[in-house]
């Protein structure tokens, strides 16, 4: 491991826009919830425009900053690099730094293809750090709930998977051709951006998935350019311009332990801001979540007493509860920024305890290798393993 | 059309279990609250267990009873036959009466397989006879008004079906094989059953299903013999039995019109009682309905004032909505049963006024087809197309 | 108990409007369901208006009409007395009623003040006859099953309930003066009409009230004369006319067990269309209730497991739940109608078994008295003891 | 106003138990989000014991600490006293912290009695400084927005308000006698606690109350001594000893514009941790709100088209609402801490632009009034009106 100074965990982030204000916030607000083993200290932030990055240092509070992410690799005061750029970026940043020996925090999803995926997984292996994707969903509380649940066995055997990630946020057709809806720079759309999220849960709380089926559509196939719509960067220019990503997927899946999966992910559900639901059925009991609410586990047990059998609806906001203790009493609620405090909990401990932590770019890996798998089945229109794609770029998982 | 003595319209009901309640609850019960222009009459019930359908036909009030159904198809005061028989017979039966020319309710599924379904269509053409088929969900006034908002462009172009029927009650391996885990009886198990019910509201409210790709399972696969469970018939004898129907089925579908479809139904999903629920987004707005609340329909509108964009959860019991004068004030919420009475409205204003209603076996035999794709695309584990396999079966329905 | 013919339960009921619509459905469908031990006959209706008693008559099913009903009391045909009229009327029916020899079901409130009640209540004393109150939702089967969950303490000591009943028929000011807004026939507004739904929930679950404290208001104090809506006769003329009665009444109340309640009913909830809900909570758990969802019950034990613990949502539709064995099966919810299908099965079964049932006029006494002292409680401006109103008009109901 | 050095706000705070855990999060989370004219600076937490307060302020990142509040008063480098100590503190530190003309934060409730309320409300006229108290759910985003939308006549003429503030943390009678269980401490228990919350909310969106009836309950009244529990300071000794506040409160209120008011505050509502509900009914609409899922905002509107109406779900989380815009994107949502920040953004806003804010002392002084008005109405069994109960202690606000 890295050597850490005065129980310090020097971050460099790349990348300033949602996930660097998020991640951001998350390193400054930890000290004052979690008595973590390492103080993170925001050491260096780097984007390429000067201007703009030297505004969100001072915004999100970094000591300083840097416009070649290169630079900043070379740098012996960064401990951790924090990595919130484009996805088309990932691999190079990622295996750089790697090679220069940081520990590092990647946004999701890990990489443009499966291809890159395991370029970045050959590069971190056998090295001396820590690797995490950044799947903060897997830290909602009533998450890491269920997953105890269902570790314990207290569901059974998982026969059913059903989660759907409804958005709408680019319904509008003036809505502009920003970089996620660009295959050069994003690699998918839906897919990447919040199926892989649905599927990140799923594999978290049910285990691996073996096959997949899957459909992908564009409802809106050419987008105004020049606009900046929100944080997120247009295109510039003039005119319009082709959208070559899904705006929605939809796949089965069949996991190893026999389950079955659906999922559904789509920018084009009317009214749904930001839902992100799984329900999880086994021999013995249900569980559902949902993220507009995401202090409610809903749980549900085959062997409640007759007549009182009815789902549970649990706030999950008490000490007893995962990561709950470390805020406030009962019923007063958490919310989505709190999901990183959590996981950088995790990173940290891990970092300072020189253990790898979940999710890691193994995680990133099949996770990539199941949406290249919906890809796939989506062109040939028929069902695609897994195992067959992760043996093609030549990785053995188990 | 056959002739209607005195403005009633009589009744020979085959089959006396779970719908042949349900069916003749609603005979009775449809003249106190509908001004229908027929009287419907229980005039014959019929089953082959003569002290059975006898003690059936005095707790439900029909006026005779028959063992054998062929005796009840040559009966001239029978105008109506109501077919609420296992799926395996509902072929030969359907067939036999067309050609009496009585008028025909047959419960869903239409057929066993596509080969049955088209038999039975091409039975029912170019005859003087009205044939519905006991989609009674389709009646439920939420999903009726759900209809007419979509029919009139308030959703726009619709984008996205998702649609779930959840149950539970064959969860304990102990449940005995009852018919309709017999492939011979029932031709398939949650398919049929409950898949055939999202599907059939899917088409109704969006259009019809161009292609289809899906997954089955059978999570037990060996059940005991020789129980009676509640009014399912188990096979009679010893031991134990396969199960060869599916305890689940999920699948993916693209509309004619582009939308795209996600369908689950299963058997297997605990603490579902009997969640049917179904989801429509497209363009301008959508829809959100579930069985267990029938009375609420859930809109949204894209067009709403912004900030006051929302859900609305509309109880669909006021005079203005479908079928909700006929019944009780606002807030005053009707069940499951009150869909069939709607239904058989319908189905009596068709065969007085002389005009074929909806669903018919047309729906019938396009629902199906979709199973049949279902089930193909399972095993050649690849997407099916809808049109050819009507074209196998020599039907062309626009 | 009067002599019962051929099993039959020979009705004669009195009022045809909203009540009598859903009376006579209910008599009419009971033996579809229930094997009640005696088969109630809709043998006459009565009404002062010649031509809309025999229309109604012929609608719901009745073989007879009468326009008088002092001539329907002395007919011996008539075993049962079913008063659905104006609260104005129920005083002297009931009375002469009792001294036939019928049997009564009377709708709530039971009578216009709390004089006229204990003379009702006296009228019944020592006869050979069975009184019901018609107060319906006791018998939705959530509130029956809450109830058996409080008689076996499975609650505990029963610390709070609190219940409001919220509408808003009569927000729109051009809503006309119909009768239930005159105090000369209805006795009171909302607090006749339907806070002594919610009280008489209250009692049944609970416990007899102590005493009170309340408040009433009337938000619109002048409505126009001479329209009818819906089934609520106006007053006839031209111009408009005073409401003298309660739009809106709301009151604390301190139960002889030690219990807390509050109270609230009201016609001016926009948005309410009939949102019938109580709460109640004791030392050991709680339970939630609302009309609108009347096949739900939610619950809540506080000894279940800690980190489960959270209400849960039952489907009260299973056969272990009361009454739900008799209609379809789990998941397949009831609505309004079956209530009264459920209170007429008890009431029958009653008078068969010739033993007095629930609710009776003692809870009609009880419930005025409670409705009484929130009255005077209103102009006193302070807490009104139950107790000393029965004392006052003599009666001694321990 | 006090001369505020560097455009830095530096708070001195006194009390480091729950509150002080929630306002030092505030003001250290606070520019990250904000944009504030000025930037609070931790600079000392004063309590008595040293050695606890030292580990509170290294916790909570303030610069010095103090073990006398009146020292903390005395220093020239406090612009802001944040008082977060027990109720029967309250009045003597505020009142010396106007004298020392420091800028005041106070928790809720302002003071004991209305008596103390008068007096600090006294002290701080006509002093050039700003008061706030603490009651930061007015500061929820959807509470802010359904002010909005009543002040701009959206719901029309107001006529309901029903409140509830439920929770069950002392419902165990092993749980100790804490601070807020005593009287002398605490000035009352729920009512002080928890109804001061909704009766400020009530206040804040609907108007002054002109008078109460009430009713309070102590259910147990004895209880153990010597035991900490969470970050309750319990009584030091032996043995048990007795609740002299109340455990549950409620009371009716009628407001100055007419309105009703139905309030309820208990600790003993089994299943409810923190459920802080509102709903407000008006002659145009109604919204309803509740803390548990605080991003949800329930409003309906009467003028909706017919067929249409109904209560929409608004996620209160786009960046048209109140707050919204400094958090994350629609559908992310924030939780109770954030209604801190926004607080004080207020509350920092005020004290740069030299203007008061709300809710200021003499929202606390109203409060108090309504507080003492609902514990006399609670002996004397009968309305008490506010305008008296200022009258008394000689305090005019309009």
């Amino acid at each position: 491991m890295v050597g850490l100074k005065d129980n310090q965990l020097r971050v460099g982030m790349i990348g300033y826009k949602f996930m660097g204000k998020a991640h951001s916030h998350a390193y400054r607000d930890l000290p004052f919830f979690f008595d973590a083993p390492l103080t993170p200290v925001l050491q260096a932030l780097c984007g390429r425009d000067e201007t703009a990055v030297k505004a969100a240092a001072d915004r999100f509070g970094f000591a300083s900053f840097e416009t070649d992410w290169r630079r900043l690799l070379e740098r012996d005061d960064i401990d951790l690099i924090d990595i919130g750029t484009p996805n088309h970026t990932h691999a190079e940043i990622v295996i750089a730094a790697a090679q220069a020996g940081k520990h590092i925090l990647c946004e999701k999803p890990l990489a443009m293809n499966l291809q890159e995926a395991a370029a970045i997984w050959q590069a971190v292996q056998g090295r001396d750090l820590v690797h995490m994707l950044s799947h903060n969903y897997r830290f909602a509380p009533a998450i890491q709930f269920a997953k105890k649940l269902i570790s314990e066995g207290r569901l059974g055997q998982i026969y059913h998977v059903r989660a759907a990630y409804l958005q709408d946020w680019i319904m509008d057709p003036a809505y502009p051709l920003v970089w996620r809806l660009q295959k050069e720079v994003s690699g998918s759309g839906a897919l990447g951006d919040i199926a892989s999220h649905i599927l990140d849960l799923a594999r978290f709380l049910v285990g691996e998935i073996a096959s997949v089926c899957g459909m992908m559509e564009t409802f809106i196939k050419e987008r105004p350019i020049g606009e900046m719509a929100g944080n997120l960067q247009a295109v510039q220019g003039e005119g319009s311009g082709s959208v070559d990503v899904d705006d929605a997927v939809a796949f089965l899946a069949r996991f190893e332990n026999g389950a079955l999966g659906v999922f559904e992910a789509t920018r084009f559900a009317a009214g749904n801001r930001n839902k992100n639901k799984i329900e999880i059925n086994g021999s013995l009991g249900s569980i559902r979540w949902d993220l507009e609410n995401m202090n409610l586990l809903e749980v549900y047990f085959d062997q409640d007493e007759p007549g009182l059998q009815g789902f549970r609806t649990i706030t999950v906001t008490e000490d007893i509860h995962p990561y709950s203790g470390h805020y406030w009493p009962a019923g007063h609620i958490i919310g989505y920024e709190h999901t990183f405090l959590n996981m950088l909990d995790e990173l940290i401990n891990g970092i300072a305890d020189q253990r790898q932590v979940q999710p890691s770019f193994a995680d990133g890996l099949r996770n990539q290798a199941v949406m290249e798998a919906v890809q796939r089945s989506t062109v040939t229109k028929s069902w695609v393993n897994i195992a067959d794609l992760l043996q093609e770029v030549g990785v053995s998982l188990n």
